[in-house]
């Protein structure tokens, strides 16, 4: 199988490459990997602008390194969903598509994640980003509830979102030809 | 709106009293919850078994739980997901019930995450241990595919699953009538 090789604070990894239909990228998991979402933690909270008064993280893969990144800082973090649960109270919904599911998802803010993201500053904090398209939705569906995103802080850029000066990254991924992965 | 106090570690929370559909429960939330996460960490580290060589858990709530748990005893965790990934590679799959959801849920393992489990003893990690449908799953699952499942820690057992010789937990949550969340 072939295989893209990462350091992230002096941590190395070799990620699979898989096919995600049509192109094949090298596969990011922090769920399960402690040492490398420690890494990760360590160097993006060296990198956060001043001023930032919380995280929010799309559900689920960067939820460890959200978690980490308030360990270090202090500030707390916000988990927007996939799906809207029984017990939420007012949820705020948008639609996006992810590049690694191609499917339409669902974001979901909770009623009492809405009250305390209202007039906030925040950072997103994501594993990977690469087409934009949940970046994007996340930043509208934060917009929309009031609170202002001030920094996007990345392990990854994948492909295209290599040099986007609107986000903090720790690396790049290239994409490869989906033969790669097959 | 009906609350019910707990505390872990020192850490005190008034949670909501919320109905899932013919009962209400008190609704913890690991997600975002930074203090009560470490503190919950801090205490089922000290509670945890001899021989434990890495934990498990359920998407998506008890994620943090599990990452720290990590972080403190330097044991590896493993993510039983909800839904079968296209980059997955040979993942086993076991469906149960959730009590806060109502819904038929799957509970799926990659295969690389397989063969970290098999022959390993294991302890799986929750928020909530309630009916128990979710960890009994997640433990036939497990014994498929290999593993040892020698404990399972939880912060809180919830209405009949006190008790429980099998669960170590934190405390304990009673379940309310339906009315009293509506």
């Amino acid at each position: 199988m072939l295989t893209h090789r990462i350091t992230v604070g002096g941590i190395a990894r070799e990620l699979p490459v898989v096919d995600v239909g049509g192109v094949s990228v090298a596969l990011l998991n922090l769920l399960g990997d402690t040492e490398l979402t420690e890494a990760a933690a360590d160097e993006l909270a060296r990198r956060l602008p001043a001023g930032v008064e919380g995280f929010v993280t799309p559900e689920v893969k960067a939820v460890p390194l959200a978690h980490a990144l308030s360990v270090r800082t202090g500030l707390p973090y916000v988990v927007a969903r996939k799906t809207v649960k029984p017990y939420m109270v007012d949820p705020v919904t948008r639609e996006v598509v992810s590049i690694t599911t191609g499917k339409p998802q669902l974001l979901v803010l909770d009623g009492n994640d809405v009250e305390r993201l209202a007039g906030r500053r925040v950072a997103i904090v994501d594993d990977v980003v690469s087409t934009g398209g949940t970046l994007e939705g996340l930043k509208e569906l934060l917009r929309s509830v009031g609170a202002e995103v001030v920094a996007t802080l990345v392990v990854f850029t994948e492909g295209d979102a290599n040099g986007r000066d609107d986000v903090i990254a720790l690396g790049h991924l290239p994409l490869f030809p989906a033969a790669a992965g097959a």
